[in-house]
C-alpha cells in the first residue's frame, strides 16, 4: 500500500492541527523560538517573542535579590534584567555563568507580568503559580536532575485513614516493587496553600531520593507525602469538591495533626514498612515544619528523626487544645531521646526569629538538636538543600 | 508560650515571602482575580488583569471554530472572543451558557498569545503548550471531574524492557493494593510529541477509569500508559538526557512497537494481571492509533481488543520492514478472530481520509470491526469521548 504522505507532512499537518489555543503565529513562535538555553559555560538564554512590545524583562531567583518597601515593611523579591530586542521580533537574555542550582525565573512584558515561558514544557507549580525553571549541571544541579540511575516510583494514592478518603504522593526506592524487604519511612509534609504533589514538583524530592540512593549517601526509604490541608482531600484538579484555589489554604488547627497517627498505620499496613519508631522520620518545610514539630510532640512514640524546614514554628490557630502544653509535650519527646531533631533556617526567612526563640526555649531545657544556618529566605531552594542534607542522615543511628 | 502572630498576619507575611517570580503587584492580582469562574447556569466567567492592555481576547474550544485559510490550505482554529476591561483594570469575559464539557482556554493580550491564566492553577500540558482547563458539571463534564467515588492508584514506574530503563504511568483500580485478585489490561497508547503524561494530565483518564468503573459500567482493570517516542526515556524534567523540547518528537519507525512484547511481558510479571488475550487491550489517538494498529497485528495473539483513535494510519516511516506486508498480516489478525476492533474519527480530522481508505481496505476483506464517527477534528475532546466510549465494552466479550 502506497504511503500518501511523508512524515514531514504529516508533522506540517498535525502542527496546523492541533494549533487548538493559539493563533497561527504564536504555533509557529513555538517552534522558532528556543528557551530556555543552557549554555556550556553554566549561563542561560531565555527568548520571548513580543515583536510589539516595548519592554521585556525576566525576574527569577538567579538574579541578584531587590528589597522592597511597602507601608506593611521591607521584604525581598528577585531581581530583574531587561530582554534585549532582535530584529525578528524575539527579545532575548543572556546571565552570567551561575552557580549550579536549579533556578525559577518568569516574564513581564509592558505590565504584564508573571507571564510563562510558551516555548518551555518545564514549569513547576507552587501553591497557585506556575514558574518555569531551568537546571545548571554541577553538583548541585545534578541533584535535582534526573539521572541515569536506578529510579523509584512515585504514585499518587488515596489513604482511607481519618474521616475521608484523601490523596497523597508515595515513593517508593528501586527495588521495593520487584523485592520483599521492608523499609524505613520518611513522612515529608509541604507548607501552607501547598498539597501531595509540592515536593514532586517544586522539591524534586523523586530526583533527590534517585540520585543520594543511588550515590549510596542515603538508606533506601518510602517517602509519604499527605495533603496537609485537612479541608480539602486533594490537590487542585483531584477533588471532588470543585475548582478550589490554593492560595492561603492551610490546616494549623490540630484537625491534621490528630489524623496523622491514623495515616501512620494505614502506611504500615498498605507497605513494607518497619514500623518502629527508629525506622520512623518527619520534616516538612514551613507549615509542614510547624506540623512536624507538633505531630512529633504530640505522639514521641512514633518518630525518631525529626527535621523542622524553616518551620512556622508559633503560627497555629489560637485555642487549639492539641497546640497546648507545649513545654510539657516537647518534654516527654526529648524523654524518648529522639536520634536527630534537625532545624535548618535562612538567615533573612521572615521566620526566623520564631526559630530563634524555639532553640532558645530546647536549650534551656538542654534538649539536644542540630542547628542549620543557610543563607536566603522563605523558599524552595533552601527547602530542597535541607532534604538533601537531612535524607543522609536518616535511619543510620 | 504567647503566640506572637495571628494566623492572619502570618499569612500576609508568607504571601509577601513566597512572592518569588513575580511583581508585588502580580502576587496580589493573583489574589484579587477569580479565573475561571463557572456560573451556575453553566456559563463560565474569565477574568484577566491587564490595566494598560489596548484588547484582551480569549480562545478555546468552548467558541465557535474559525477556518483560517494559508498557502498550505485550510484548517480550523478555536474561536476568539474579547474580553471588557472593567474600572480596576481587570478584563471579563462571560460566555453564553455551554454543553457539559471540559474546555481549554488561553488569553491574549494585544500581540502576545498562548498566555495563561495567573489566577488557575487548572492546567494541563499537552506536548509543549500548556493551557489552562475548566469543566461545566453534568453529563459528559462530570465523567472528567474527580467524583466522591473509590479512586484507583497512579504510579509512574520504570519498565526496564527493552535497551533502557523508560518510564511509563500506571492506573490500577481502587482495591488492587488491598486485595489479591487479578486484572485485565488496557494499554493506552498518547499521539506525536506526547508522553506518558499526557493521558493522565489532557486525557483525564483516571477520572475517567474511576467513574466509569464506580457507575459499574466498564470492568476494573490496569491501565498501563507508555512512552511512545522511543528517542526519549521519559517526559520532559524525568528524563536524564536533559531538557529536550518534546514537539514533534515521535516515533513512526518501528523501534516502539518492536519493544511492546516485552512491555506486556514485564507487565504481566510485575502486577496481577489476567496474562491472555481475551483480558488485553489495546488503544490510542493519531500516533498511539497508528502503534495499536501496528502492534496488534504484529502480534496477533496479544489483544483481543483493539481501538484505533483518529489513528495516523498510513504516516509510518518509509522502508520500516515491520510496516510491510500490512495485508497480510492483518489477515493474520483477523483469522485470529479479536473481539472488537474499534476505530473512532471527527468528521473534520485531517486523517480522515486515511481512516476512509483503511475502513475500504478492511472492508475488502470483510474483516468486522465496529465504526463510530464523530463531529470535531484532531482534538483532544474527541479522545477523551472515544475513550469513554471504548473502555466499557472491554473484557465482556
Amino acid at each position: 500500500m502506497r504511503k500518501v504522505t511523508t512524515f514531514l507532512s504529516f508533522m506540517a499537518m498535525l502542527l496546523m492541527s492541533i494549533a487548538p489555543l493559539s493563533a497561527q503565529q504564536n504555533l509557529w513562535h513555538r517552534v522558532d523560538v528556543v528557551s530556555p538555553e543552557v549554555n556550556a559555560d553554566g549561563s542561560v538564554t531565555l527568548r520571548y517573542f513580543a515583536p510589539t512590545a516595548q519592554c521585556v524583562e525576566v525576574t527569577g531567583d538567579f538574579l541578584p535579590e531587590r528589597t522592597i518597601t511597602t507601608a506593611d515593611g521591607s521584604f525581598t523579591a528577585p531581581g530583574v534584567a531587561p530582554l534585549t530586542r532582535l530584529d525578528n521580533g524575539v527579545w532575548e537574555y543572556r546571565s552570567e555563568p551561575l552557580r549550579s542550582e536549579l533556578y525559577n525565573y518568569s516574564f513581564r512584558v509592558d505590565d504584564l507580568s508573571g507571564l510563562h515561558d510558551p516555548a518551555s514544557s518545564y514549569f513547576m507549580r507552587d501553591i497557585n503559580s506556575q514558574m518555569n525553571y531551568f537546571i545548571i549541571p554541577g553538583e548541585r544541579g545534578n541533584l535535582y536532575m534526573a539521572q541515569d540511575v536506578a529510579h523509584g516510583t512515585v504514585a499518587r494514592v488515596w489513604c482511607d485513614a481519618g474521616d475521608r478518603p484523601r490523596r497523597m504522593s508515595v515513593y517508593t526506592p528501586a527495588g521495593y516493587e520487584s523485592g520483599k524487604g521492608r523499609y524505613p519511612v520518611l513522612y515529608l509534609l509541604h507548607g501552607m496553600g501547598g498539597d501531595e504533589e509540592a515536593w514532586l514538583a517544586t522539591g524534586r524530592m523523586a530526583e533527590i531520593m534517585d540520585n543520594l540512593i543511588a550515590e549510596g549517601k542515603a538508606e533506601p526509604m518510602i517517602v509519604v507525602m499527605t495533603n496537609g490541608c485537612t479541608k480539602h482531600v486533594a490537590a487542585p484538579g483531584y477533588s471532588h469538591e470543585g475548582m478550589w484555589v490554593p492560595y492561603g489554604s492551610g490546616s494549623m488547627d490540630g484537625s491534621f495533626e490528630t489524623l496523622f497517627p491514623d495515616v501512620v498505620k494505614w502506611v504500615d499496613k498498605h507497605y513494607r514498612t518497619i514500623a518502629r519508631k527508629s525506622s520512623r522520620a518527619i520534616c516538612g518545610l514551613s507549615m509542614g515544619g510547624f506540623h512536624s514539630m507538633q505531630i512529633s510532640k504530640e505522639y514521641p512514640a512514633l518518630f525518631d528523626y525529626v527535621g523542622l524546614f524553616s518551620a512556622a514554628i508559633f503560627r497555629g490557630d489560637n485555642n487549639i487544645a492539641l497546640y497546648d502544653n507545649l513545654e510539657q509535650k516537647l518534654a516527654a519527646q526529648f524523654a524518648a531521646a529522639p536520634k536527630l531533631y534537625w532545624i535548618a533556617i535562612g538567615a533573612s526567612d521572615f521566620l526566623y526569629e520564631d526559630n530563634v526563640r524555639f532553640r532558645a526555649l530546647l536549650d534551656s531545657k538542654g534538649y539536644p538538636y542540630t542547628y542549620v544556618e543557610s543563607e536566603g529566605g522563605h523558599v524552595w531552594r533552601n527547602w530542597r538543600c535541607y532534604l538533601a542534607e537531612f535524607v543522609p542522615q536518616l535511619f543510620k543511628r
